[in-house]
């Protein structure tokens, strides 16, 4: 049973609607590949008198606006450049967790928008829709969450017990074996899902966190931006048990930025850990662990070709985005 | 523009999910009625992989989740007595305004459902799914809402003023006129969406408030129902007036719980209406008018025939059932 982490909701300061800027600027960047992809990959019949898009792991907004009006863009573009008499009805399907906070999407959703929006509630790594019903699946900044973080980190008996660290970085060997064997097990029942859900001659659009060809999972450049997190986590805790006052204690939710540079890209994230006293009662600190997961593109490449349902169009790297470390005091 | 009268949402004691038992037993009493449509009148095409229903006006649940698991187990019985060697894939599109409380809706979809599910944001009063996608459009207990109360009604100048009313019982015939006239243009607009949406051989349900044929608008035997809440909402502007402090009081919401009598059937509704103090200091109570209509059969099926898009299979009344009037402690 995978478990589900959604972006934090509202549109308060610690909202992803407010702190996913590096997000958008990412997906710009890769605007000029996805419309080439579509003028020169996508299949679109001439009696089609509709075309279903699925954003999958879309949040709350306002980055799936314009993803999708980019890709709407590149379809209206395509259509003229084949003659098309009028242009086809366009259907949006928005995805993310049953716990996203839709009421904020919808709310949000643009008022001259061309297309028909709907919401799908429900994780990508199990099926979300019938057979052979998108044209195009879409997926940015999602794929690197994992359906959950592998069982064996928090197990004290396994070679894999991720002791004091909340992530793979600079890990024991296994640990990053753990992550890097949850990531193919997701990436396989994600690719089954969707070869189900395409229709013919459709395009898989994705975005996605990576690392450098020839390292190991536990050599990411995630380090220098988690340690920070890790070393708050584990002060908070020492702090909360020499208080011995652990009963008394009301529930305290953690919100972390967490700043992640990766060399292909940088993005930042929120998310909502467990309530520490959970953590703390149960002695469960070294079971918290981040349920994120970054694969190089030989990696990514053998997964694709290994689960077979899709043949791959392009495969490559973004150019790396600066972004500073945060300081002490952030 | 329309205006937007949703539910109130979440899971609370006030919420509609905790307070729709009375449709729900409404819905249930028209499940025959349903199920014969469905087998009698609905046209499958055998190549269909992909069958789609959607609900409009759907709440937050779970009478919506009651209905749609009705319907497929309605086609679920055509597809076999048809001889069909598998079934298609059902795909439920569950709409209702943007405000409605989606996040709820889902929280709630039944874990073992046997659809695709999926939330349409947007007043069915305009377009929502592009053009012959639907299989089956429901809806029930939704088309008695008006997109807006009529204008005329909150205008001293106009012979529909509805002075001391905020309904349309035993008011002047222009009173009624105006509403009847409203619901007219609203049905209008209603039933050209859904004429561009429904696929070929498709079937649309409808289940609705009316009153009796032969009666005028302005006769509709809400009045008992109605009354206790004119008189408690002048009783207690009568009140605010007298305090002399209107501008510092806190913004006060009002829940209505609505207990209507008609004489098809019975049932409850909850709405919130404006902020009490917006209306005192606007000297706005008499431009509070409830957005509800309900028309006769034979008014109902005159605009059918007018409108044009649609040819009706089954007209009908269910038989009422009974509720008790609140008493004034309630």
């Amino acid at each position: 049973m995978g478990e589900s982490f959604p972006m934090t909701g509202g549109d308060g300061p610690c909202s992803y609607t407010k702190n996913s800027s590096r997000q958008r600027a990412s997906a710009a960047s890769a605007k000029s590949l996805l419309t080439s992809a579509i003028l020169g990959n996508l299949d679109i019949e001439r009696s089609s008198r509709m075309f279903a898009i699925a954003d999958l792991g879309c949040s709350t907004g306002p980055n799936t606006f314009i993803a999708m009006e980019n890709i709407i863009e590149a379809l209206t573009q395509k259509c003229k450049i084949e003659g098309y008499s009028s242009l086809p009805e366009f259907q949006v399907y928005f995805n993310d967790h049953v716990s996203n906070d839709f009421n904020t999407l919808f709310a949000y959703l643009p008022p001259d928008r061309k297309y028909f929006a709907s919401g799908v509630p429900g994780s990508f790594h199990g099926r979300l829709f019938p057979k052979a019903t998108l044209n195009i699946i879409y997926s940015a900044f999602s794929l690197q969450w994992l359906s959950k973080a592998p069982q064996e980190l928090g197990d004290v008996n396994s070679p894999a017990w991720n002791k004091g660290r909340i992530y793979y970085t600079d890990a024991p060997r296994e640990v990053g074996q753990a992550y890097s064997l949850q990531y193919a097990k997701d990436m396989d029942s994600f690719l089954a899902a969707r070869a189900e859900e395409l229709a013919p001659g459709g395009l898989m659009l994705i975005l996605m966190p990576g690392r450098p060809d020839g390292t190991l999972p536990s050599q990411n450049s995630l380090g220098p931006f988690i340690r920070p997190l890790e070393s708050c986590l584990a002060d908070m805790v020492d702090e909360v048990c020499k208080s011995r006052n652990v009963n008394n204690l009301e529930y305290i939710y953690i919100y972390i930025y967490i700043y992640i540079y990766i060399y292909i890209y940088i993005y930042i994230y929120i998310v909502t850990v467990e309530p520490l006293q959970e953590i703390i009662c149960d002695h469960e600190i070294d079971s918290l662990n981040m349920p994120l997961y970054s694969p190089s593109i030989e990696e990514l490449r053998k997964l694709i070709e290994k689960n077979g349902c899709f043949g791959i169009a392009r495969l490559e790297t973004l150019p790396p985005m600066s972004v500073p470390l945060p300081s002490a005091e952030e």
